[in-house]
């Protein structure tokens, strides 16, 4: 009997033991299973499309997102739900197209977005000859002469020998982002660029073009009209084209970030915030980019809420405006942050869309990247291969300089440009699966900055 | 100048060193820029699709994929390309069709596809009531007294909360592998199955359902329309359905596997098999199962040919068979070999769909997975998470008995039961990248088998 009651004893000692060293992959398994079997994310992501796509900031449609996501969070229940009122300019798109003109048959019409913030041409658009470009270094070989009073053509593709794709987007972006300001040194009169996708289709991809002095107006056009065009330029290189830009600057308006917190029971003063941003560009629902961010951030605090977790720190969800377009958002919620004295106690931004977890990448000196990689173990078994020095996000980064870490969630980046910035980036390219599993990924990494700290 | 010579020969020793170190990593980054500038696999797939859907063994979609694929590898000029003949049985379907009665309504049609291979019912179908279960377990409680008569009804979901969907499905399959021969033994008339897939949506998935005694009709429905049925059961449980089947058996026919070669040349008696299976369920486009894999076995040799690589090793790409219902192809196959007494060197099946490459699962003695364990870090920097232990593939199983090596390509399984054995598993939900990121990663590991061996 007596041996039987100490290895009875023993038995049970073991099992405690084990028990407080699996504590947290337990409690995270729990994470899990919540992300994985509820469904509240991605139907209120399938709602955010459907009545808020388009919603770039200063559009009717950024209003009635902030007010879909306000009501979401005041349903929960959590603690403080508000919304952060600043003041920024903005630019609206009415209409454009792009055609190319034949001698003996109508226009032919390729498919086509303005960039932000693209000026307006006159009512019956420019016409003008094209000449075609591989990138921002073929302008100043070709010189004023050749350029002035046509329209730039920048055509170089997405490299899709990149093995992330966001290097063959930086690669490529420049002439969407410097390329039309470039060409207008020149006396170009309008600038087409060729969408910087992974996707050879007929969706243009938008996106901002940056002009610091004088503007002109410029479009993106699909990759297959792209093709088109240059088929068109090899076979008549005197080929006109018309584009035409309907587009308006908004000089002041009123907009918001939201802002949803779940107090901390022990350090409330301590923020740590996870977010997304809420607008979108003109042209597209913006599901992974970043309709899946807000979801997700959202997500974050209804499972804190349902497991009950007793959160030291404050979790607080922001939903940044205009991360597109001026990141006015971010600034504005760093100033704000800044003046209160409040700074949070870590950020982490959630903008890569909805699919499969890679990693995090954390921009922080290297003992809180050291510490948060000691958390990685816990997040193996769900596919997470990294916890390691990198960028943050553009909506958090204004947080930088004062000190706050900064996080980035990561995603497996195969099919993101695909979608990114146009009329593509719908709700069904969702999957439900691997939007979880992030929610999943996320949640437990605040978790576990809350329980166990940075430091 | 002695001293400039002595440096410059210094820096040269240094960069061949470096060069013969980086031979490897070299030459892999070109079979990627390869892989993923071509759109070869891509748009043979989207052939595959479009020409031959449903290509179930027997079927003339069957045929019709391999005289594709058999001029493809003609057309690229392999040293052999041969379709290696078989008999078998095989089985069809005609149409199928389930439906709730209404007292005071119309039938009520609910999405369904038959279960290979299930029997016919008469021409007006069976109408009987229904009995829902939650699997195979709940039949013997029920007895054959509750059963006897009626349509087994099994709906347990396939569980979100596991991370790995294959271990999913592994929980869930066995209700529509086994239940309908099990709800036959307690006099059921017949059975419908929830469809085993991550998604709720409308469409049917079927399978394979065995039946080692007599056979009833048997179907699947979507997980919508498996709901649908739940609730009509439990507000009325004397609810009746009605269930159609028009199948038949084709007791034996000719059919083939396909065998291309490029020719080893030092060992050409070593061949190094790499293939998927081509055919696919009657109701199905196939895209990810297994066109996918054929289109990509197909590369490797494309690739090993543009790049002129000099195989020490027989390369040979094997389309299999009837990989959905019998596994005649693989068997056959395994016949083929041990009769010629040319057993492969290794087999490696690619069999997962076009997802994200996530490592390879080897089926072979520790020495020789250590091995392949070794080329990792020339997988590193396209995303291999791992090389180990693990199973090899259904068609290239039969081969084990005689010792060959086998290699699974494993993907990212987020999304692969979303589609799985559906309608839904069409060209659109391939992604071009995650495609050719996966023939690259294929081509690679070849490669290094057939440079290094395994040994």
């Amino acid at each position: 009997m007596m041996k039987k009651s100490l290895t009875l004893l023993a038995f049970l000692s073991l099992l405690l033991n084990g028990f407080s060293q699996n504590t947290d992959s337990v409690f995270i398994k729990q994470i899990f299973d919540n992300a994985l079997t509820n469904r509240v994310a991605y139907q209120n992501l399938e709602v955010l499309t459907k009545i808020a796509p388009g919603r770039l900031v200063g559009s009717e449609e950024s209003i009635v997102a902030l007010k879909f996501f306000e009501k979401y969070f005041k349903e929960l229940g959590v603690d403080t739900v508000y919304l952060q009122e600043f003041k920024t300019h903005s630019w609206a798109c009415d209409s454009s197209s792009v055609s190319i003109l034949k001698t003996k048959s109508p226009e032919v019409p390729l498919r086509c977005d303005a960039l932000g913030t693209s000026v307006s041409t006159p009512e019956s658009g420019i016409i003008a000859e094209v000449i075609e470009v591989q990138g921002l270094e073929d302008l100043e070989t070709l010189g004023t002469e050749k350029i002035a009073g046509k329209i730039v053509f920048f055509n170089r593709p997405m490299k899709d020998t990149f093995i992330n794709t966001f290097a063959a987007y930086g690669d490529a972006v420049d002439q969407r982002a410097h390329g039309p300001a470039e060409a207008a040194k020149y006396g170009a009169t309008g600038a087409i660029v060729r969408s910087v996708t992974t996707s050879l289709d007929d969706f243009p991809h938008t996106g901002s073009s940056r002009f610091p002095d004088s503007r002109i107006p410029a479009l993106a056009i699909s990759t297959l009209a792209a093709n088109q065009l240059s088929q068109e330029l090899k076979e008549n290189p005197k080929t006109k084209v018309r584009i035409f830009v309907q587009a308006r600057d908004l000089p002041e308006i009123t907009t918001y970030n939201l802002v949803a917190e779940i107090r901390g029971k022990v350090k409330p003063e301590e923020a740590i915030v996870v977010g997304g941003h809420i607008d979108s560009w003109f042209n597209s629902p913006g599901a992974h980019d970043d309709g899946a961010g807000c979801v997700m951030s959202c997500d974050v605090l209804r499972i804190f809420k349902e497991l009950n977790i007793q959160n030291n720190r404050t979790i607080r969800a922001v939903l940044f405006m205009d991360e597109e377009m001026f990141q006015s958002g971010g600034k504005a919620y760093a100033d704000f942050v800044g003046q209160s004295g409040k700074r949070p106690y870590l950020a982490l931004e959630v903008d890569e869309g909805a699919f499969t977890p890679e990693g995090f990448s954390v921009d922080a000196p290297d003992s809180i990247v050291n510490k948060l990689h000691s958390f990685k173990p816990l997040l193996d078994p769900y596919g997470i291969k990294y916890i390691r020095k990198g960028g943050g996000g553009v909506d958090i980064y204004p947080l930088k300089k004062s000190g706050v870490p900064l996080v980035a969630y990561v995603t497996d980046p195969q099919r993101y440009f695909d979608m990114h910035h146009s009329g593509n980036d719908t709700f069904d390219k969702i999957n439900y699966r691997e939007l979880n599993m992030g929610t999943g990924c996320v949640t437990t990494l605040i978790y576990l900055i809350d329980k166990y700290g940075v430091e």
